[in-house]
């Protein structure tokens, strides 16, 4: 065959190649925009081209809930069973969402004839989600907000961290942060509180002046955002905008965006695991983050975290190894990261209501003695326990599951002890009023000394839990573990002998 | 169809597949590497396989100039009109490259009868790109060397960093650095000054001893670097050697190369932005690294680095959304990292020019006034302002990039706050002599207390504008952000109370 | 060709392409697993579905060792020729390793009739890698645990990290750490002790009441573990079960897993380097990790960790340029991190043996004095130098490397000063009795001053020199760099200042 003709051949491959790539593609959608969207897409398609190009990638933008529908049992992935019929024959576009329960809405507007709102809320994804977004409501994160900012204990430590600092005659003082500040710091994460305030107009190049609703508190996609309907959370905190793709949702990357930092590493813990390790080395090829059910062995062989926390997960003949969960915190027996002890998770996701035997509000006492009343029982945590277990033991035996649990308990038990030395010395350091603390109803936190203690069960016990959870050797040692905890006993020892010899 | 039928069939698809691909690589390829380069390649593929072997994949082996040039209007990747005749017929090889403008380089040596220089710089690539190189020149980067190592207040900082301590006789103090030092550190990114002291010569495999140049600062590939022809920079900087990947470039590992340490941790806290999540999680799939122009949503959906700071970027029907820029600034309205306050940018690239009301050469004085003088205006800062804003509304409505960019310059303005309260407590400490700093002419920077104040500006308040400009969350707060920056200036306060203690 | 026309010919391709696959996948596994194996996987592929389906990608279920030695020269994996006539023909399963060498395990149970053993050990891997498991044995990795555990200096410094620190009558004191802390902490990496303890039944869903082995230090991959065989290591450290693929052990990942945290961020160092840009952005493509032996520029054109210091590398003509190792050290002529000064490599890998001018376990004296007869020599450097550097020159030239390793031993040099400079503060610190050390025979590492001096040596000496070492560029100046270990030394100035005055 020479190679006139061989090219020949090669085209017409390629040739047929896309034209059947073509047929099977548009075989696949079916569905239409509706025509709301497609008013919407008229102006946004060049206003805001990669918004529109990421929602075209979406299982959103190909598929109708009534095709989507057709997926039961394990498979399912759209949980609501009373969709509104006028909703399930087109695709869901712009329209679909940003006026979906418009009158629920503070934040609705008047736009070109439609009303609509900016912020979507688990509520209006509950329309055809309505199972995910109910075990939100029972996940400690929808109440993110409200758990920090309205904890007097945590307004102290807020205050010492956002606030701004004023030296004036030899005294340093602190004035309270503004809101942006809050909204570019803690509530980041944990949610900002989104408000209207107002309306404003601005000159638009195809319609002339239009009025939009002016927001407090935006953008935001923290977890526990308080939404202008009254519902809490934000699903594209994980489920990023504006593909929604269960492959981002999957893939550990997201949970970084806020798990990554020192007062709780998970990601990075995570990386330098063996898990991490083969989802690095190897999770690009071959693995399959968007099937549903997940299926162990088949689609990936090393978990990320929705895997553990989060998935549906099943074995090659469909057999359920956990039931998915958006409420996370039925697979997790311990909260070990965020308070001053770890300590059986609490009942119920809004803290606030816990209180310590001296009045504080929080789910143990400075000396670790824990608020029993409000915290989980150790059989709850045992069922917990054995749902998680029953995950590593998809790819371990049980004795290595075994060691690895008691392991990880002892770091529970030796962590607590270690914040509770450091938190003894306070104790000292405050009754001799060498810092201004409990006994004073002074700031917590806002003290050089304090801020060390802080830093131990704050950052470093958080990063020796972590680890030991997630097998990241190092960094349960060296990378803010156990050589930093102690360095810092040592040095609080070291401040306080100080002031003892001085004030002799 | 039988099994050996099916296998005879398969094994023809394959094969025809194969010839399929040759026909179509070898009609890419049709320009021929130079005599020249032939020549340099007989000794060099078996000497330096590894180097041959990533210029082979690179763009400058496969096309031509004339080749090249074909791509016009926005697909134009050659700026040059004026390439010279004898350099347009060939690819771009090693000769062409390593003997361009051999008389302006004090590093060209006779090579085998080639008159070779070793470091290929900017004014060597201006040849077939010249828009960029000059666009370079306008760059701060192309300054980084001088800005640096020709700043007096600088100086202190560097000697106190790279300097050898020695103890003595209960004295600390600091001999300057050797070269060696300093190349491997703050001048492996900002650049070395290559300088060619003397001649050497070496016993080879093939052609017997030859004399090569013996270079001061080699290897280097820092931004600002000085090289032997006169020009500064180095375009193998970001452009990596010997692929020179326009793919390379734009993602976002290139630039984490000087941007990942805690002095200026704009990779970190992309990392954990959206933007890193989505280019993490789905940038390995359906993305086009290499098309010119860059199309919003086709060719990705969400920004990298390049994407914000450098590249073309236009929509689906070739409309241009921001221009191609190796100017960098011109995108960019304030300077927010390395000096003590965040400023509006320098209108000169060189800042060694610039010196603050109290005679500093630097673009603030210390208790945060302004070089006005030197900065871009208002004006200018709102027309960059403009054109970053252009990029981000492809993705986010006009109401998001508001809230964004006023919580921005909000943190801007009080992570200078935050600084001048350090600073007016280190004005008390060397008011009162408790350290040697402006008053008694010290250096600012080599005393522990003085190192703490250093963290504030360099290191934290650094953190906390670049999370706050690219959404990083944590990393405005926990990781090296606000947390730390509060905790900082406690510090201090304490150090200096204890001293106003003792010295009573 | 009408649209059903071309479907039909694009189904029958999709059809062909598949039987193609099907007969070609086939052809590549002729071998069966033995019937013990087909035992074991009877109930574990439903108890361990992810376990079990690791191993079936992995090459040992794919190939019997008949097959696989069937690759020789430098295509050669299996280095075994003495391979028991039984073990050959069936594919590398369960049984085959776990019931390995039963008399000499320690761990082995009855277990439905085979006699079974938990930990695989580098003496079982031996039976078909003996040449590998040869060379580990003087790597000094194999001796990590007894290296570190039986150091008494390092005893003390395991004690202050690992300890749990009391609080009482204004004293601190250390109780020892229990087993499970020391697991989850240093021997995380450096191996557990692995032994049985007793004999535990528990209830199976198949066979009702077993027994199986209690284990102490399970689970452990650390790369000095002791094995219940008597063996030392885990070949599962880098080569991950149970897929055992070469690609994972080949990509920095893994050995990110020991080798990331603050103490030795060769990790860190690297994904910063141009070398760890070029595998980030360019690895996934084109890129070959499994071939044997491993070209230059043909399979990668930029090393990972395993390229420089393990992997046997050739030119794409068959020219070895470096020999396979998994000893490592006869790559590398220093010992750049984990002990108080940078030194020549250790002859041994016993380091228990060696004995400074002062008694002390220590290769240097605390004053850098080199145990030089412990130490390699001036020629043996040379020579691990000089295999190393073939490395470098097949991607870089001549003045390029040599420019390289002059920085990088000048590095080795200046930061040992400063070591040595921060020592005589505290030789000075601990003869005033500021602090208990040395003279007063106290532990080196549990005051807070004495962990200031740590830092110095075991963190921020080991950035720079690791820096210096790969091009990391920041990472030896802001991240825990010259800037930290600076600052360091003027903090412990400052704190013996302080003790000065207050005693004077």
């Amino acid at each position: 065959m020479g190679t006139g003709e061989s090219k020949r051949l090669a085209i017409i491959l390629l040739i047929l190649w896309g034209v059947a790539s073509f047929v099977w593609v548009n075989s696949c959608i079916s569905a239409d925009t509706s025509g709301a969207t497609e008013e919407c897409l008229e102006c946004h398609i060049s206003l805001n081209p990669g918004l529109v190009a990421s929602w075209q990638k979406s299982q959103h933008a190909q598929l109708s809930p009534q095709e989507a529908l057709q997926k039961t049992g394990l498979e399912l992935k759209v949980s609501g069973r009373r969709i509104p019929e006028d909703l399930t024959k087109n695709v869901v576009g712009c329209a679909e969402c940003h006026t979906m329960n418009a009158e629920k809405h503070k934040d609705t507007f008047e736009h070109n004839g439609h009303a609509v709102h900016i912020v979507v809320t688990p509520t209006d994804c509950a329309t055809c989600h309505p199972v995910e977004a109910d075990q939100y409501t029972k996940n400690l994160m929808s109440f993110a907000y409200g758990n920090l900012v309205n904890n007097p204990t945590y307004q102290g430590l807020i205050l010492s961290i956002n606030g701004g600092y004023v030296f004036d005659q030899m005294n340093l003082s602190i004035k309270a942060p503004n809101d942006e500040t809050n909204a570019d710091s803690c509530l980041f994460c944990h949610g900002t509180s989104v408000e209207v305030k107002g309306v404003a107009s601005r000159e638009t190049e195809d319609y002339g002046e239009l009025e939009f609703p002016v927001l407090s508190g935006w953008p935001n996609q923290g977890v526990g955002r308080l939404n202008p309907d009254g519902s809490k959370g934000s699903c594209s905190a994980c489920h990023t905008r504006h593909q929604f793709s269960i492959e981002v949702a999957r893939k550990p990357y997201t949970c970084s965006e806020c798990h990554k930092g020192p007062d709780v590493p998970a990601y990075k813990v995570y990386q330098v695991s063996k898990h991490g390790n083969i989802f690095s080395s190897v999770g690009n090829k071959g693995w399959n983050f968007k099937s549903v059910p997940w299926v162990i062995g088949k689609d990936f062989t090393a978990p990320t975290c929705a895997t553990c926390h989060i998935s549906l997960l099943t074995g090659e003949e469909g057999n359920v190894v956990v039931e998915r969960t958006h409420q996370i915190n039925n697979r997790i027996p311990w909260r070990i990261f965020g308070l001053i002890y770890a300590h059986p998770h609490p009942k119920a996701p809004d803290t606030t209501v816990i209180k310590n035997k001296d009045g504080l509000f929080l789910p143990t006492a400075l000396t670790g003695e824990r608020a029993v009343g409000y915290l989980i029982d150790a059989k709850e945590q045992e069922k917990r326990r054995l749902t998680m277990q029953g995950i590593c033991l998809s790819c371990h035996g049980r004795e290595w599951v075994d060691g690895h649990w008691s392991r990880f308990e002892n770091t529970i038990g030796t962590t607590n002890e270690s914040t509770l030395t450091a938190t003894q010395m306070m104790l000292t350091i405050w009754d001799k009023g060498f810092a201004e603390g409990l006994p004073q109803k002074g700031n917590l936190f806002d003290e050089s000394v304090e801020r060390r203690w802080a830093n131990i069960w704050l950052l470093y016990a958080n990063h020796i839990r972590l680890s030991s959870a997630m097998c990241g050797g190092d960094y349960g040692v060296f990378d803010r573990g156990r050589y930093f905890m102690t360095g810092k006993i040592q040095e609080i020892k070291d401040w306080l002998d100080l002031r003892l010899k001085i004030n002799q």
